[in-house]
């Protein structure tokens, strides 16, 4: 069979976890071959990796085999509870002197609380270093055949969240509504019906296209494609408790090949 | 030197370009380290390499060494023909059925004008498929600790471009002007002044931290912190031509370490 053997030299070492630094990685949206060459090399060089439950086994397995993997992603207490208990637990490792790798599904920089983790190692003086990751707005795009932005269309997106502290997200509705508008809605799906009223509320067309993306670049991938107007016809369809992106503003382009993996392929590694 | 190999089983079939098809390839803002996997295969099994002026030379070195790479990047004729002459590009060399990777800095679905190479590949039904990459709104914010939404702070972020096919881009800078708001803003250099003087106008707090990344996660990377009264002296620092990222609303944390790399390691191949 071919395949490719890459050789990593071990230069960049600014880029590996040091004992006692906190390393942030963004996985990527699922896709283990869409983890970074970066990523991957934290990956193989922690002591500890600590990651959520959207981090798929396929992503950890390429962990150095005597690393501690550690679960983060238990739902049991409160939210807020269990962020305090996130944030102790990464400081608590990286005292010991241990290389941590602090990995999260998609990019680090989007809806995935690290300012609250940073401030908890700035909190205790300890260092961090942050690898970015492919976010799952690029990715569901990519499914669908589209860009986020277009010229003559749109010259800016939008990326937001359905629901934060306080419950739906306070958002700017009115300017999402004029035509045109494009806008990457995470965790938007409890939020759907809410946003759906307050875009028709501000004039926005029924007829814009709504493109939902569930497990987004995962073997199990799929696209649900709608309106604004039939957008509550379209969450009966979707599969509980599966990450999904939804793009509003996109439908599908007719020639998109709608899954561009047909399986996630597997990675083996070696350390030479 | 501790250096590790990682061999990657070819059976992710449909990821590779095959003869007649055109992989779009988001390259990452730089950092040879930040391509992804699936990135680096397409790269190694493409007969042709069509990349832009920003993909560096780094990373076309990954590419199959029997590959042609063909630069598009160079500037000469107008924006408009010079698209249209990379889209016949595109289009001859799939109809020669040859394995196309079109390969693109950053993320292709931002700022990258993917549709129109796409319409020119439907309009000569010839496939497609797109391959995500690490934007530098994403590289850029991991430089100076941030992250681009905060809970409390922002609930959403835009990414939005300095300037469309009708000069300065007209954007919702009223909403922008709001405490709190955050936007990365991509070829903003040359409508900063523009920017600053319709924030300003808006009713934004002079004082909002503006920071501006140079060459984000190259080796030269430069960050300028700056604020938006300041933005026209802090224009006279950059260096002429690099490519650089404006984040509005976002100085780095003191504690950052303002480069994740120190040197953007060398990646040496070897097709087993």
């Amino acid at each position: 069979m071919a395949s490719s053997t890459i050789t990593i030299p071990a230069n960049g070492a600014a880029t590996l976890p040091t004992p006692g630094q906190v390393v942030f990685v963004g996985a990527g949206p699922g896709d283990v071959e869409l983890l970074t060459l970066k990523a991957l090399r934290a990956l193989q060089n922690a002591d500890v990796v600590i990651h959520d439950r959207l981090v798929g086994a396929d992503v950890l397995a390429l962990a150095n085999p005597s690393a501690q993997l550690i679960n983060v992603g238990k739902q049991g207490f409160g939210p807020s509870t269990d962020q305090e208990h996130i944030n102790a637990l990464i400081v608590r490792h990286a005292r010991a002197s241990l290389r941590v790798a602090r990995i999260k599904g998609g990019d680090c920089a989007l809806f995935a609380r690290l300012d609250e983790e940073i401030d908890a190692l700035d909190a205790a003086d300890l260092p961090y270093t942050i690898i970015p990751g492919i976010t799952a707005a690029s990715s569901a795009v990519a499914s669908i055949g589209q860009a986020l932005t277009k010229r003559g269309r749109n010259a800016s997106v939008r990326l937001l969240t359905g629901h934060d502290t306080k419950g739906f997200a306070d958002q700017d509705w009115q300017a999402l509504a004029r035509p045109g508008e494009v806008a990457a809605i995470y965790m938007g799906l409890k939020a759907a019906r809410f946003i759906q009223g307050r875009m028709i509320m501000h004039g926005a067309n029924p007829d814009t296209p709504v493109t939902i993306v569930e497990n987004a670049s995962r073997p199990d991938e799929r696209v649900i494609v709608t309106s604004l107007a039939n957008l509550p016809d379209a969450l009966q369809t979707l599969t509980s408790g599966a990450p999904a992106l939804t793009l509003f503003g996109l439908a599908p382009r007719d020639t998109a090949i709608s899954r561009h993996t047909t399986q996630s392929p597997l990675l083996s590694q070696e350390l030479a």
